[in-house]
């Protein structure tokens, strides 16, 4: 069967350190489900999408915090890339901040046409360095190239924009993101999963291993943003 | 001078264990005549150009024979993937089951235009996972996600899309397939070929590096495909 | 503020020996002069943008000669690719001879749009075998298919293909190329400074890293040039 994992973090979405933790521990629930071979993945409150990190856990907290919250971001980031289940982005909203962490792990993206919703990611902008598991996530979907100028700048794309630059695969009419999100599913499901896991796994392996020690990354997301990111602000 | 190596395996060109060695022999007998500097690869039967895995050597054997017949694919692939001659594919006909092990490892492709033939690769639909460095090669060709996407749904692509995906470099009617294999081959040869052959082989040597240890890959073969063939035929 | 770069060795502006090591002591003092945060770079003559290696310096010497020269060409390109500023190229002349080592180290390429006008490189066609470093330059810019072409045949691109395999960044009229520039080097210096050079140093680590051997490097381009080039002229 196919799960719906729906966003609902009131008034944005964003990417506190409660909504980490309580994503984590739902990804683990459906992971460990034999039934549930596929997620798809959106927001509650259509308009809403964002879940881009929330820089009220980056800014003013101590370097305690700091390190807490990205080891956080960190877990959910593994958790979905490395996931065995079949995961559809059902893009249903803006992302006025940006970031498009959570996207970037599935294995499609469906995106609704709408010109007020934007994806990328303006870490830079806010003085975040992304990190280099991320960067390399997007060098995957993107050419290296586009991925440069995407990071450096920090780049928000509206949607035929992000379709042409391949950060969304598809964008349709909002009324038709969650029928498409859920056709694409089931041509992923068709495939036998087995084979399908292991080469999904397969494709991704380096990209996870690189991350094999997480406390050099985390104390280089302390180092880098303590200040940058309140001077930024 | 040029030589043209005509695949021919009645009824569908597919890479038997004995076809393979054939290949493999043919290969190193061109490779060691210094008077060939190309060699252009096609099916003596136009319409059918397959070069297939061969499903009857890998389902319902022993493990033993599994694991000659993987050892067999690599040793094509080595061969081809580092030859020191300007290889050149004139696809003529389909695949109707997909692998495109072969024009892959050439320098450059050409494909009839017949809405018929199709390339690709199906290997996931038939429960196979294919190899890390098959996927090396097609990510070098393709772009990482465009590769993500082939490889996972097991997808076949028309000429024109084969094209525009990258997976063949030109697509022309079918009865100008050899002449612009011969042209294209023309133009690599007037590269000298002390730095071309330099500049391919450092192109593509992390590549071949990354087979140095050819017995986990047999095993890994072996593990994976023993049963997932079987169950998904 | 913004310095500019201006290239001036004629007729050509090619990089003879002396020409690399006043560039890198100019480079130096720009990177040293914490008031500079970008460099423009073009070609005090419009219409020769040029700075092609200097076959002059690879012809007819003997191998420490060679291997001087070529130490300097990996310490310009180290100089440039690791550089802290932001670089934009502002290509206001055609490369004759081709190579566009120094455009692809940039963080953007603005060219003119004049048909007379090519970039691209044209080393094997003089026998030079490109160094790995300048190949993960290429496949860090283009696609790694495009790239392998481009290298293995010593391609040259007018301004609007050149667009279009990725190249350069923008074409625009001969006399926008300074003005267009300056409004991107206007728009990447908005960016928090801190944020950028450590993405930036993040995404072309790797690449750099790769050179940590100059000398085998060295030895490599002494043993593969020396009678390739003087037999291609």
């Amino acid at each position: 069967g196919v799960a719906v994992l729906k966003f609902k973090n009131p008034p944005v979405n964003s990417l506190s350190l409660g909504m980490l933790m309580e994503l984590v521990i739902s990804l683990e629930k459906l992971e460990n489900n034999k039934a549930i071979r596929g997620i798809v993945i959106t927001s509650e409150r259509p308009g809403i999408f964002a879940t881009s990190l929330d820089l009220m856990e980056m800014c003013g907290q101590n370097p305690a915090h700091y390190a807490e919250y990205w080891k956080a971001v960190q877990e959910l980031w593994l958790r979905l890339y490395q996931s065995n289940k079949v995961l559809v982005a059902a893009i249903n909203g803006a992302y006025p901040t940006g970031e498009c962490l959570i996207p970037l792990t599935c294995d499609y993206r469906v995106m609704a046409d709408n010109p007020k919703y934007t994806i990328g990611l303006k870490e830079t902008l806010v003085g975040i360095v992304a990190p280099f598991w991320f960067k390399d996530t997007l060098v995957n979907t993107f050419r290296h190239r586009s991925a440069e100028c995407t990071l450096q700048l920090g780049m928000l794309f509206l949607p035929t924009e992000a379709l042409q630059v391949g950060i969304v695969d598809q964008v349709v009419p909002k009324e038709q993101v969650q029928s498409t999100a859920l056709s694409v599913m089931a041509q992923w499901m068709a495939i036998p999963d087995h084979a399908q896991q292991l080469t999904k796994s397969m494709m991704w392996k380096l990209t996870v291993d690189h991350l094999v020690s997480r406390d050099a990354d985390i104390q280089f997301f302390v180092f880098t943003s303590r200040d940058s990111i309140q001077k930024a602000m």
